[in-house]
């Protein structure tokens, strides 16, 4: 078989933008209630300004600031209390020369106030009657209608993920209903002869399916729907098969081979088999994975990554999860932690090295301790926190160096 | 009204430990596909060893160490090759002296044998000897019985959020199905004159809530079912029906005030009031949320958070997500972002300061931003990343002062 060229991992993603991305313009509308953890389909803009009318950010008396020019500790003035304003409620009072009226924090500004001041600066002389120890400026003690948000303006953008906070901003302008994008849907294939299904029963030599349930779970936290998970001999055939049953209801398969030999181009072969399957990338510059496969059929995404789960895994991350995020307009925001690296990392000279690492916090800092061992140990894998990325241009990594690890 | 001594945020946590916490014994066993995001209930025992059987890890010829004793690149030793052992396939074949046998990457290692060399060390010679240009070591290139996990290892410990790495040693050692705690009812309250629902119509003076949707989302990613979401006005009777109607469906209440001033002592007394309430905190020195009341009725946390949206975040992490995460025997595992503060941000002496910040990430560091501004801006709460916590025996961050942000 002749190999396609190893992409770096620059390449290959510029591939996935050029060759398998398409805008995905598939929207539902959901009610606020349910949108947390959604991706935002288009931006969202206020058809109202907040606060919708001037109001008291403090409990205190508005009155009109020049009145109160000169005011100190030892020289308070005088103000004529005309009333009490109550919480949500409108008011005829207008606030003339040397008076005053009592606002709650959140209650509206009467007319002719242009400041407000706390009550702590107030004492009360008697019932009608209280004297300010403070000047206040114009503007002081009060929010102006329309300084939080104006109509118009953005208060959601297009690709960002529904957090609490997005969502107190929706209810604060009387946003009821939102258009997120509908999850894609994915479907997880794991191929390999000696692979037996997760919970069932074990022959000697043959091993439990690990990859369909680990990246169906990645699919999920990258926020798309799983609609099948299938687990296939190495048989081109029964590949083929499991292909043609994915697609059907999905959008993007995830395949991943056993650990035999001959599997990885048992896939290609199947996709290039395919009517309109086509490989754009078969080998990446990547340590592990190198085995990756990208391609398509019938213009959706096909990714074959490698049977060991902690390179599946790490495959996954940079490659699946990119494209789907992208399909989301998701700007990529990685949470990154900065560590100390507890242990020399060697990386291959001329390919992007992704190492696994444990994640410890001790003494006001995060130690990243690099997971080695055996490849086929899912123990190791069981403790892998998060991944370091070292250029293909980079030496490896010295004990001791700062390092920024991106959380799995 | 008596108020009770304002306690630290650590007093605080000492008595949600001694007064509120009791052990949530209440778990649900479910599928391990549906498992992602929950949290164990028990620790998770293997039943079995991985791998089952010693396997090798390379693709090579399984062999006799002894038998390779002085070889090199100018020097190989031969060896007979007895046969090919298939991915998944038991085997008879006996590896004897000066004999071989293939393996793939994943196979059961024959008897007699007790190392693996790569095939990269290796030369053909005829279909039944192979030339071998490296010595090996006894037990290299493969994987022992039980090396990976030992019947009888914790592969979950209680506590844990279950994510994808968690699924995949799940499936290795063949368990379907998992005890995960039941997730806790918690129901939301939003009191205030002035607030009317989210999403309906909006008279002079009265404000949409937030705080509600707010506080429920925060709720539901704690890992909490949200049981009902309520409105009432600071009415005493309508504080206490909302309540009461509260805990015949939840295991916990958070109630956040409007911003009226005699809303929080209505809350206290309606506590008080209700058969077997009780209040253990009214007031906690924290910037900002202060007002913060913690209290329990029936056996059942009772939380009172300040209205303002920004700031009954900010004590609902402290406090209420504090507490479902003890309940799930969740250890403590925030991730710390570390970044770089732009600005002066002024603590408040005696108190913790909890300052709201955004993140930016430039130049290879995080720049965390203070967010300031008058106290009623939504807008400014909806950019929040998360905040930084400023111990009460610190004056404050400066500009350019490393800090940790725990995000929101």
């Amino acid at each position: 078989m002749k190999l396609l060229k190893v992409h770096s991992v620059t390449e290959t993603k510029n591939i996935i933008d050029s060759m398998l991305y398409k805008s995905w313009d598939f929207f539902e509308e959901i009610h606020v209630e349910e949108s947390i953890g959604r991706v935002v389909f288009e931006d969202v803009y206020s058809s109202i300004e907040l606060p919708e009318n001037t109001k008291s950010v403090v409990d205190g008396y508005a009155l009109k600031s020049k009145d109160t020019i000169g005011a100190g500790e030892s020289m308070p003035v005088f103000l004529d209390v005309l009333g009490h304003i109550k919480m949500g409620k409108n008011t005829d009072i207008e606030v003339t020369n040397n008076t005053a009226v009592y606002v709650p924090t959140g209650a509206l500004i009467p007319e002719g106030a242009d400041g407000v001041v706390m009550i702590e600066y107030v004492e009360n002389l008697d019932k009608d009657t209280i004297a300010v120890y403070t000047p206040i400026a114009v503007g002081e003690g009060m929010i102006e209608k329309g300084d939080d948000i104006k109509k118009g303006d953005t208060i959601l953008a297009k690709g960002k993920r529904i957090g609490a906070v997005d969502i107190a901003v929706l209810c604060a302008v009387g946003i009821e209903k939102i258009k997120v994008y509908k999850k894609l849907r994915l479907s997880v294939i794991s191929t390999g002869d000696e692979i037996v299904d997760s919970f069932g029963s074990v022959k000697i030599g043959q091993i439990r399916d690990i990859n369909t349930h680990l990246l169906a779970s990645m699919a999920l936290e990258s926020g798309a729907d799983v609609s099948l998970r299938l687990l296939t001999k190495d048989v081109f055939d029964d590949i083929k098969e499991a292909i043609e049953r994915s697609f059907e209801v999905s959008d993007m398969i995830v395949i991943s081979g056993g650990s035999s030999v001959g599997n990885k181009d048992m896939t290609v072969n199947v996709i290039k088999a395919l009517k309109n399957g086509e490989i754009f990338v078969h080998g990446v510059a990547v340590k592990p994975g190198k085995p990756t496969i990208i391609g398509k059929v019938e213009e959706k995404a096909i990714f074959g990554l490698p049977g060991h789960p902690a390179s599946a895994m790490i495959i996954y991350k940079i490659f699946v999860d990119y494209l789907i995020k992208k399909c989301y307009s998701m700007e990529e925001e990685k949470i990154l932690i900065e560590a100390t690296s507890t242990e020399n990392i060697h990386s291959a000279p001329g390919k992007e090295t992704y190492q696994a690492v444990e994640l410890f916090y001790k003494d006001g800092r995060y130690e990243a301790v690099p997971i080695y061992g055996k490849s086929a140990a899912i123990s190791k894998v069981a403790r892998s926190r998060g991944f370091i990325c070292i250029d293909e241009n980079k030496e490896g990594i010295k004990r001791g160096e700062k390092v920024r690890v991106e959380l799995f």
